[in-house]
């Protein structure tokens, strides 16, 4: 069976993204019937590589492989907004900026993801370690244990398609609004006078 | 006659980018004979884009044109090294990371340089005004003034380019060292002990 074949079983494609200047991981969550599975999941090695440049062709040619390769309808991007300095913000933009190019050239739509927030949706702790990321990844997608990776980026990257899924479950009502209140605000026109 | 037989004309051509998150400047230098002259200039408005990732796909689009259109030898990109604020520099760096993306997707080797270098090698002066910048660009490359386009962020661009000829041009020893002690610390084999 050809791989376009058995991408046309899945009702959605994810791809999740950690990217980092050292490892990027990466996590394609596919969707049938409402049950979100792991596809795939690895991680890009960028310390092999001392050119600052070698490593943003890497990123940029591995990305774009993942998304010619498993087609993904949407990616989710696990973005830091706060870093120790401005100069290692420049390099995780930069990191960030290629892996965006890669997904935007194939008209992938991106949506990005605090750490805080993925971990909250995953674990129900926004402060959770990457180990309690990776368990509570394991036991919501049924993966067996021996097909874990050392790696941890690999799991927090399909924690974000994970997270990514959730969000795209909730109704659209509580992307607009809180709570009633909020929700009268934002739709002055449904409140009978 | 077609752009491609155009573009056998010159020796070497050089791209040169100014990116910012709400103008990219961009300026195509052409070489032949050993005299630089300007190809093409010109900006890439992002403001009128709200949202973020409409900026980034613009940049990497118009990028990716540019290449494809001129196709550069050599890109050359005016990167600040230090910032405002990391919330800043992330931005920035995701902005050049698509601009970077493009060029990489071609294979255009890069070069970046401080804004500071760039001044000093148009100039003279690491610290003059992009006017200053802009009327240097003008005489040293014989722009005609009615040529010369009301925003700044081309001929910056236009001067990241001339500056990476001007590297390029000196010899390969200055490079390497920049006196004899640091030359012949580079080179202990070409001691005559």
């Amino acid at each position: 069976m050809s791989m376009a074949n058995e991408l046309k079983e899945w009702d959605k494609i994810i791809l999740g993204i950690d990217p980092g200047t050292n490892v990027m991981g990466y996590g394609v969550l596919g969707v049938k019937c409402n049950k979100p599975m792991m596809i795939t999941m690895g991680v890009i090695q960028l310390n092999k590589f001392d050119d600052h440049y070698m490593r943003l062709k890497r990123i940029y040619d591995r990305v774009l492989g993942i998304v010619e390769n498993y087609l993904p309808d949407e990616l989710a991007i696990e973005a830091p907004f706060f870093g120790k300095n401005v100069q290692s913000m420049l390099k995780l933009g930069r990191a960030q900026g290629v892996a965006i190019a890669a997904a935007l050239s194939r008209e992938v739509p991106i949506t990005e993801y605090e750490p805080r927030k993925i971990k909250l949706a995953i674990t129900g702790n926004g402060g959770a370690s990457k180990e309690q990321v990776q368990e509570m990844i394991r036991r919501q997608l049924d993966i067996p244990k021996e097909n874990l990776l050392p790696q941890l980026d690999a799991t927090d990257a399909l924690a974000a398609a994970l997270c990514h899924y959730y969000e795209l479950k909730k109704p659209a009502v509580a992307h607009a609004a809180k709570d009633w209140k909020a929700f009268i605000a934002a739709h002055p026109d449904r409140v009978k006078k």
